[in-house]
């Protein structure tokens, strides 16, 4: 149907389930258990009284300032986005051209290659070590490598690279390394400093995941001002709405929340991998609000079906080259043990 | 800054002046002058309480079955996105390779030429005739022709063409023809009955003129279910946020709210049009809600420029081989009267 041959050959990202009933326990998109800060009801409310029908801040200012005060940054080395998806796509779209190359760790995030095959741009994966580190050749030079994308802590396995690994990588890069830090929150060290020495490295964060706001859509990038203006060109105009920008504002503001929520959510992390390593299960350490189990003997996939039949859902992971696992994201104490209890009925 | 060549080149879409002072009377950028149904606020509450922690609908399957309702479509004729201009983005991203070509009529809305640029696109452009109608080459064959945006009604000429030569447009084009019915909420006639026919008629509409709603970036598209496939591939898959979902879904639904509206804005439209022309404007028949004024002395730039001064911001439209004017959004019926009482004395 008049598409292009990238698109009509491609299958394009699924999205983890989301289910209609409210019975389920949700444990496999990596959303947030916990309702987000007490502050955004009034700030919507407040949004939608002054009326919508004006065009919201294309800039998003008040998100900047307040974001810029609480990572030490200045507005104009933030770029806001319609969930840090959106920042993915801007940024896809403007260093990478069609037939130029994107490289990024493998397993890793599925939507780097769908954004890839959108632009009709080539893909270098490069596969982690064993021990979820990055071979040197991640940071080799390449003809045409346009973009790196490097998440970090990394999706499905959880595990972060150090700041200081990371910097090394980028000095080797000539091309800029978005650093795609959705979890950053929920670990002890990030890559944010290194925004100011080096021009090339990117940071993205969102607010679905530690502010829990999934169903807000919003993301921002940190980067150089001069990155952000020429990013700024390709973004859509208006591509925050007045009720995010509202709401988002609203949650960053909120620092105690985000501290009580980490650590709720760390000490969940902690229950579900002591748990998940006494049954039997190999966890890489996680500096994510999700963990990454692979079992010696039990298949995976048979694990995802006996707990979706039973009400929970996880994500099964299967990737080439690499032992097949369950991603489960930290739920309540409560949901995370229920967890357990079934995952030991079913590996016994 | 790493930017490839297309961009760095390309200054990037100017939205208009959205001031921050309130007591600017805002005539540039077509928003409604009444806030949104009321039915929205507690449908934004009832979104907020059920939790944002969660993803939105990557469908918005609620606001597909509503909107399908009030238009006589299958939810699978439905593509949502944040804002029509992120429907116009996916558009051009699915049809439009680098290198191939885009047409649109000139003068028209100036965005397309920059999706264009984004894209590597080549632009063909085709002016209207001094009637505001579209000469026959507007359907003429090209190589490498991709995809036609024809916004309908037309911005700044306000002016309509009858879906009978809309389809006479399709029906000699091989490629899509998106018809931009950005403001047919105000019109006589619209071209959705036109996309049962021809499997490349697409219709796009927004919520942001007609529902009041600029704020909330929601826009969709109708189009056959094979396209309507083909271009969720390249959507972000939640490019619609949860709130914004649940206050566009109960816009669609108060249907009063919509024409009660509309018959507030062609009245306004009525006293302005003819209250220009009185003042010697040469005003076309607008079928939005704004309309274009051409003076045969008064030099458009001082008439923006005076009227800016004393609190009023109308849009200064400047096109290559076009007279130049201003365009005026409606607003409210004492808004109408202020503008025309100042101009009286600037045309005096």
């Amino acid at each position: 149907m008049f598409v292009r041959q990238e698109i009509a050959r491609m299958s394009g990202y699924t999205p983890g389930e989301q289910p209609g009933a409210r019975k389920i326990i949700k444990l496999n998109t990596n959303e947030n258990p916990y309702p987000p800060s007490q502050t955004i009801a009034p700030a919507v409310a407040t949004a939608v009284q002054a009326g919508l029908q004006k065009y919201p801040d294309p800039h998003a200012t008040a998100f900047r300032a307040c974001a810029g005060d609480v990572l030490g940054f200045d507005p104009e080395w933030i770029l806001c986005g319609n969930g840090s998806d959106d920042i993915l796509t801007i940024c896809t779209r403007a260093f990478v051209g069609s037939g130029e190359t994107i490289r990024f760790p493998h397993p890793s995030y599925l939507l780097y290659k769908i954004l890839a095959d959108i632009q009709g741009a080539c893909v270098e994966t490069v596969d982690f070590n064993t021990d979820w580190t990055l071979p040197d050749k991640f940071a080799a030079p390449s003809e045409g490598l346009k973009l790196v994308f490097l998440p970090n802590p990394n999706s499905p396995s959880g595990t972060v690279l150090s700041p200081e690994r990371i910097a090394e990588l980028a000095r080797q890069l000539d091309c800029p390394l978005l650093v795609d830090e959705a979890y950053a929150d929920f670990a002890e060290v990030n890559c944010l400093s290194l925004v100011r020495e080096h021009p090339n490295v990117l940071v993205c964060r969102t607010l679905s995941k530690s502010y829990g706001l999934a169903g807000l859509r919003f993301g921002f990038l940190v980067a150089q001002p001069e990155v952000i203006a020429e990013l700024n060109k390709v973004k859509d105009s208006y591509n925050c709405d007045a009720l995010s920008i509202a709401a988002a504002t609203a949650a960053i503001h909120d620092q105690a929340w985000l501290q009580d929520n980490r650590r709720k959510i760390t000490a969940g992390r902690d229950q579900l991998a002591n748990g998940l390593r006494e049954l039997g299960f190999n966890v890489p350490k996680s500096s994510a609000n999700f963990v990454f189990a692979i079992h010696p003997t039990a298949k995976a996939k048979d694990l995802f079906d006996a707990l979706k039949s039973q009400g929970v859902l996880v994500r099964y992971m299967a990737y080439d080259r690499w032992p097949e696992g369950i991603r489960v994201s930290v739920g309540t104490p409560e949901q995370n043990e229920l967890l357990l209890d079934m995952l030991r009925e079913l590996t016994a």
